[in-house]
């Protein structure tokens, strides 16, 4: 079995997915219409659990119904804990509740609360009433500490060993004991206490003859975390250092936990989803699976916002509508010099965003930044300043309104540089998410710097 | 020592920065500035080489010389692995000739090919002689691989079995080995002819009897890679799989190394960096060390597109100037409509181009999700429409003006929408990086068809 297995794997040299290319995905379609479930199951038996999880969630909603009545029994955590957090709901609500109770006593702790944890009161209850009673006491563990943090994403499984043991008596150990983690990386050395002081690589462990004690074989890469850092922390501890497991501390250091860097690589992986959504100005939740209801829910509030905001530079517009009416040039080119401004600006958000969430802006080099900036803000304003008074003197054949879209465009892409950094290391300091709203702030201050420079010395000059 | 070095970094409960606070900030420039190279190593001597390598980063250029001048003897191969490539190229050639020769031996294949990739010819070839001949073969071997290949990112040491070994020989193996790399997680099984046909990992290999053979603990999850295969899909199959190591092949499946999870995270960040620029119209390579005129490269390009595609949308108001000259009204309404349909793409663009890059839109659920974008375009339309609608009608007391505004309203976010998910579909068929130019596409669509349809009803209605 494991060997055919591995060839079947080997055969599968595109890595991803096996073949569920439009054919083998029109078969499945087929199996599910026709209600044959031994087919379906003969199909899937290959495929990885991710990628079944996948199929489920790019179903449509009914037939995604009908595909869990035929396949239900084969179900398994596995499956469970990749489905996607926007239909798990659903899909745990569809399964008979023996199959849910099995699946979640195969799952380690951390998938257990990483499923519940988006779950309503009725379903948890039932998941927590199907696990044994030290899955259960761990998992509550884990529950009690605040979401998104370290002691959400732990698994209470853990591998330990007293400081004063040998290779030898570790591997004893490890021989004799039924039950271990499916993966796990290191052996974390305890005291008496429970506190963790320090980790050995299986590698090394294994390199090592049997009579030479633990503590000659630990790893300088060792550090702790705290069961209530952050996530997002966590991951970038993980990414920075290279950690592969670290064990988890409660506040008087005794450990409670270990996070794995595949459960830390997916968070990496959510937390640049939710940058890239919330830039965007998309509701961070939002995912391909949703409904045109949920889709709605996600976006309506941050156009409410920009319609706000649009209004906002309309009424600077508004201001000037008497030399628009002489000038009717100026309404031409007016969005001009406010779309480079947008533009400009989101260049240096977006920089900057992506900086402060990789901890490299800091107070060491924040000044030299917005410095810098500020200096390319006033370079490019002046370069599309001689473009556009060019373009302008051609199209409109006057020098007046070329000086004036001129001189708009440098103020315009200067203030556009500022407000790009300014505003998310302001939002950063208040304790606000940077990524958050920052493109509709940036582009208000660009429109209305850009309306009110353009128009206000068109005023000036042209009449 | 070791014992010190693990109750010195226990203590470092952040986990990040040590105490990389302002003030000890401000000792490392005192020292620096004084030249006081024994201060400087006694300040450093506890912190995390990828720490160190920020620290350099963020320092000014005069700066940064000044310290490598001070600090070159302790530059080792774990501090210039983790040094942005940004700045790389100036640190090579600021070290003294042998600390680069003995930093780039101590470094492991994957990461001395990451180091000098990026260099020019005579560094290159500098720490090439530098290596010793096996070293050498193996960094020469995966540089005739493409950028961006798994060949490029596996690192040639391997540690591998035959298939017919037991527990026991294999651990007596690894025990007589002089040399094993510095982390390793699974045991290659290979064929004679070296094609990997299974993995063992370390735990399973621990807690095992000597007699038992390997071939009976070999893991599900086992795939191996191509070494053609693109970086992005690497760090997609670990991500996905849950790998944790991943054995390497050549076109004709024999093994040539192993990528490790910590790679293909970093590699998933990088992708994401490079997404996020892409979006907002700056150059992907764009980073917070960069000089000004680096940064002016980076933009310039960008702001040109820009301002050729407002240049665009202008000639478009500019058929209507008799018309706006009536009804100044339409000046400053006009940039509303715009904005709307550009902030509504601009969040579809996002979600599909999100949905993209995580292969979570395929052939299976493309046109599912390109008709619930449009419903939600025509829906956010219609909300819209009615909001606009009272808002001129207030405004402006026009009747007319207020459906005008309306019906653009609608016709411009249905536009908005389907040019957000059918424009990076279409980048992605001819094959390119959807994130490529999208947004200027995008907007380039609303910017168009809102001016259009706003000024060209209001021709036809209000004249």
């Amino acid at each position: 079995m494991a060997e055919e297995q591995i060839l079947d794997r080997q055969d599968d040299r595109t890595e991803t997915d096996l073949d569920l290319g439009p054919e083998w995905l029109a078969r499945i379609h087929e199996a599910i219409e026709a209600g044959d479930a031994p087919t379906l199951n003969a199909m899937l038996e290959p495929v990885h659990p991710a990628d079944i999880a996948d199929l489920i969630e790019r179903l449509a909603p009914a037939t995604r119904r009908e595909f869990i009545d035929l396949y239900a029994r084969e179900i398994d955590g596995e499956i469970l804990s990749e489905i996607d957090e926007s239909i798990r709901e659903e899909v745990v609500e569809l399964l008979p509740r023996n199959v849910l109770a099995d699946a979640v006593r195969e799952m380690d702790s951390d998938d257990v609360v990483d499923l519940i944890e988006d779950l309503d009161e009725p379903d948890r209850a039932e998941i927590l009433a199907a696990l044994d009673e030290t899955d259960r006491a761990a998992v509550q563990q884990s529950l009690a500490y605040p979401e998104y943090s370290a002691g959400r994403l732990m698994q209470s499984e853990v591998v330990t060993a007293p400081a004063d043991w040998t290779v030898g008596q570790t591997i004893d150990f490890l021989r004799a004991e039924e039950w271990l983690p499916e993966q796990f990386y290191h052996i974390i050395l305890v005291d008496p206490r429970r506190h963790p002081i320090g980790y050995v690589a299986l590698g090394r462990l294994l390199a090592t003859r049997r009579d030479i004690p633990l503590s000659e074989l630990t790893e300088e890469s060792f550090r702790t975390i705290s069961a209530h850092a952050e996530e997002g922390d966590v991951a970038y501890a993980f990414n920075q250092y290279h950690l592969i497991s670290a064990p988890v501390v409660d506040r008087s250091d005794r450990l409670v936990g270990v996070i794995t860097i595949d459960d830390a690589m997916s968070v990496l992986d959510e937390e640049h989803e939710e940058d890239i959504l919330r830039l965007a100005g998309v509701g961070e939740e939002s995912a391909i699976t949703d409904s045109v209801t949920e889709t709605l829910r996600q976006r309506l509030p941050w156009l409410i916002v920009n319609l706000a905001t649009a209004i906002a530079a309309s009424l600077v517009i508004a201001i000037f509508e008497a030399t628009i009416q002489q000038v009717v040039a100026l309404a031409v080119l007016m969005p001009i010099v406010a779309s480079m401004g947008g533009n400009a600006g989101t260049q240096t958000l977006t920089v900057a965003v992506r900086a402060l969430a990789t901890k490299s802006l800091t107070g060491s080099n924040v000044w030299r930044v917005v410095r810098r900036e500020a200096i390319v803000g006033l370079l490019n304003g002046l370069a599309f300043a001689v473009v556009m008074g060019i373009v302008a003197y051609i199209w409109f054949d006057g020098v007046s309104l070329a000086g004036v879209i001129a001189i708009a465009m440098v103020v315009n892409l200067a203030i556009a540089a500022l407000a790009g950094i300014l505003v998310p290391l302001g939002l950063e300091k208040v304790g606000a998410d940077p990524a958050l709203a920052s493109g509709t702030f940036v582009t208000t201050v660009t429109d209305v710097v850009g309306f009110f420079a353009f128009l206000g010395l068109a005023s000036a000059v042209l009449l």
